[in-house]
């Protein structure tokens, strides 16, 4: 089990306006059955790692079908194998010590 | 008004455990008075961006204070000049599309 | 063609050095045949995105198999459709405009 | 001394091509006296943390001043108090591992 972080970022788009395409992101997200949580300045993922690489993967491409011609992708993957890495045991860990 | 998400991430500690850096971290930003949010992959903040890279640039110091030799510390800025951009302004312009 | 940086940082290790880590990253890449160059902040790969991904989550799993049991990787896709986007014009067209 | 990684992202600019900015960053920076080094996927600055950041946040508003209404910077910190970190020493280590 992986943690990832993602941000997709079309550029030259002529609009400063991102969300349009983060809810293209999530509406694909939401039909693909992979947990995810949207934050502020990225879309976090938690499953198999390699499950989740191919999801980016599909999401990434979303920009390009939408006219876009270029398209920077930033992803952050959290792995751990010591023990299971969630989302919310992440956020249990750190609530724990507050 | 800027939002900006930061990770601190010290490096050759000894543990795989990342939760007390980032409890201690968020000690300390609720101290500061500055707006911020925890994520599973890091913490948002949102405000002047100088106000935000100063307490940033305070909180890069925590790890070393508590014996670390070496930390990363990761910073995704977005600025915006053209409406304000804020957590929940970015978040809602998502929902309304969905 | 994509220009993929990555950035991989083998968690809880008990040392602060990293070189061991990246030299078996860049003698993996070398064996791998995909065009790579390292720069002091992490390896800039060029090519087909699919395979370089592939090649990212290969080298993804070498700190687990030295010992490692969180490695948090870093990427960020730089995906050009109008033109070839390639490591050499990429500097070569911020050098022209010097 | 750190090691740290910037890229400057200006969105919404109606053109794919980043270079006439990031040549713009160049030459600021070849002003500033900072030491600084152009890799494919950001731009790597060598120095004392607080002076960078500082470097780092006026090269953050050129975009800006060029009539861009959103930039997203990008930042990563390699700061080491254990010995000095260099982008020479960094690159030194992996070679005389390879």
């Amino acid at each position: 089990m992986a943690v990832v972080q993602f941000t997709i970022v079309p550029l030259g788009t002529g609009t400063t306006s991102l969300s349009a395409y983060v809810a293209q992101v999530h509406k694909a997200l939401d039909e693909s059955g992979v947990k995810h949580s949207l934050t502020p300045m990225g879309t976090v993922l938690e499953g198999p790692l390699d499950e989740l690489l191919a999801v980016i993967r599909q999401m990434h491409e979303l920009p390009f079908a939408a006219g876009s011609q270029r398209v920077m992708t930033l992803i952050n993957i959290d792995d751990r194998r010591d023990k299971t890495g969630t989302i919310e045991q992440k956020l249990k860990s750190v609530h724990d010590k507050l």
